[in-house]
């Protein structure tokens, strides 16, 4: 279930400590997830209540993360990853198992439950099937040991492990940060798309990364935020973790930002990815392609920061990747209200792919790669 | 006051006989704005309640008319200049004026009333000093008769310029669109951006009258429509009157016509103009630059049709002519709820620039001008 809830002026304090908020020697960067060691929950921001109210919402059973899941509560690919393998400690800890047979047998029916909350979220069955192995794996020891697994400690090794994903996940991103950061220059004027932040992840975030090492090396510098139609992850989150951080950020829409180009008011554009294949060609939110066309006429580098796990070198180029189409009444009655006739037809794509003649850098944990990507990928997922 | 008003289902005959609505030999057009001679109403559709809601109202006072403009009901710069000289008829007609001075009196404070709804609307205050002008043209002559003039004429001649700005404004649009409809090639797809149909105007518009005479000729193709962020006027207006004149269209959000250009699915794009510039520069809703430059990367045609009184040839580019910012909660607050954090910075500019070079003909009244524009639209406008 659903436990305490907390909004924000009386968790501003207790966040920045238990959830680990940063304060003192940088930018404040939300936490969107985290384990409360002490209560045994997980914390998580409901993102559905963004932009206008920050709570935090603790989270002690599977079925509340389930719902929380589905419901967008916890969103972007690493975050839903995380949440999904909490779910699964939750959904086995504190149970009474007679036998270890018993207790593999509900965490499969576990994993799978999680795992079908977001079918295609590729991150969320990843983890499910990772926390699942490290059960197994601790089990395997035991046997080797000659003894029984202690089936508490089975239900630990899934709950150190979701713990040790969310550390994995803010080296990676804080990795992309260093490296990108590099890549803005003091009194830059930076052009992001969605949401590739703290919101996304644990914590750091892939694009804005970048932009909050930057503010923390002491750099100023001022972005300008698409709303990204039609979910508004630009205006609804992104600005508001700038904000939170302390960052000037200005709110466009998305058919504004070429006028802006146009005029000379952009220096770069930094934003995420949901693939990337082999050639570099990449893939992510509906709306990237025509940015990398404005910026390629205008002469204005356009970076894209993921971390290697969103390389997908088994695909020799973007026009592998199949397109979603997402539900038309995003865009029809995308603000509570209707703002399209009845039957109109829609086209709703979710992502865009860009080639990669487009991009002038990949930024990933591991360095900056820049083309021709088809070697310097492969370098990279090497090293 | 606002009279009788008929939503839907019960006016459709009535509009389609009284309002000039076409029916036979050609697409369904909607009529935003006629008079009708027997009830001696202004009949309006009320645009705020488009899409859900095709409502046509009765205009018979002058404040009512006020009230209609200055809340959007009526818009598009001729159809709110039409919409101003029927306000100032209504707003002298039917009065007992005890003198010719005190007719003009009370005729200079209507137009005065009339044109301050939206004093930065050009067509608005140029309409009203035409019905002004009118009125006195048809007392002086009455002096040079050796007459007095009976000031219920005066009132008549006011009304009778309105009926003829309506009787204008659909030659001009449909002279516009016979121009245009020869770049709308058979099977074509074809994008256009906010509202620049009929809705607009007093029933063809301008770059949608291009359509609407393809259609008429038989002609089949697709069109594709930026929904038109901040204030959506591509799903809200012109997916609506394409639907009701049976065209196909479909609705995208602003940020998914470059993918659509990338994959080969636009032909050609059509769109009108605020002002345009003695070079050819266009000044049009926000958007239209990105467009265009999308266009030219793509090799896919940019036509901007405009009415001759939209050419502006006292300035040299459009670096003259200024942008106006709009209020930031059209983004932040677009439709009943809040999408970006509170006080957040916000870039609401209504309008860009598209410089010349980018657009492939300008459709007027008068024909098609192609580059150079210079010479090209200084003859069409001394023909």
């Amino acid at each position: 279930m659903m436990g305490n809830t907390e909004t924000r002026k009386g968790v501003d304090l207790l966040s920045a400590a238990s959830s680990g908020r940063k304060g003192n020697d940088g930018p404040v960067r939300l936490v969107p997830i985290a384990w409360d060691d002490i209560k045994r929950v997980v914390r998580l921001i409901d993102q559905t209540l963004l932009p206008t109210e920050l709570k935090y919402i603790e989270i002690s059973a599977m079925d509340a993360m389930c719902e929380a899941i589905a419901k967008l509560r916890v969103r972007g690919a690493p975050a839903i990853g995380i949440a999904g393998a909490f779910g699964v400690y939750l959904g086995v800890a504190g149970r009474n198992f007679s036998s270890e047979e018993e207790f593999f047998e509900a965490l499969d029916g576990v994993c799978s439950e999680v795992a079908c909350v977001r079918p295609t979220a590729v991150n969320l069955s990843w983890a499910v099937e990772r926390v699942k192995r490290v059960a197994r794996e601790a089990a395997d020891a035991a046997r080797v040991r000659g003894e029984r697994a202690d089936l508490e400690d089975l239900a630990e090794a899934i709950l150190n492990e979701a713990i040790m994903m969310i550390d994995e996940d803010n080296r990676v991103c804080r990795a992309m940060g260093e490296h990108g950061a590099i890549l803005i220059p003091e009194g830059a004027s930076v052009l992001t798309h969605c949401n590739a932040g703290a919101l996304a992840t644990a914590g750091w975030g892939t694009a804005l990364a970048a932009l909050y090492i930057a503010k923390e090396q002491g750099k100023e510098f001022k972005v300008w935020v698409d709303e990204t139609r039609p979910l508004l992850q630009g205006s609804r989150l992104t600005a508001f973790e700038l904000m939170e951080a302390g960052i000037d950020v200005t709110v466009i829409c998305d058919n504004m930002a070429a006028s802006l180009m146009g005029r000379g008011e952009i220096d770069l554009v930094i934003l995420g990815a949901d693939r990337v294949a082999a050639n570099g060609d990449v893939c992510n939110k509906i709306g990237t392609y025509g940015l990398a066309c404005l910026a390629k006429m205008h002469g204005i580098p356009f970076f894209v920061a993921c971390p290697t796990s969103t390389l997908d070198l088994s695909l020799a180029s973007g026009a592998e990747i199949p397109i979603e189409e997402r539900n038309p009444r995003e865009v029809t009655h995308g603000f509570g209200r209707q703002t399209a006739p009845c039957g109109v037809g829609v086209y709703n794509p979710a992502f865009d792919v860009t080639p990669h003649h487009l991009v002038s850098a990949i930024i990933t944990e591991r360095g900056i790669v820049r083309p021709p990507y088809g070697p310097g990928l492969a370098a990279i997922m090497r090293d």
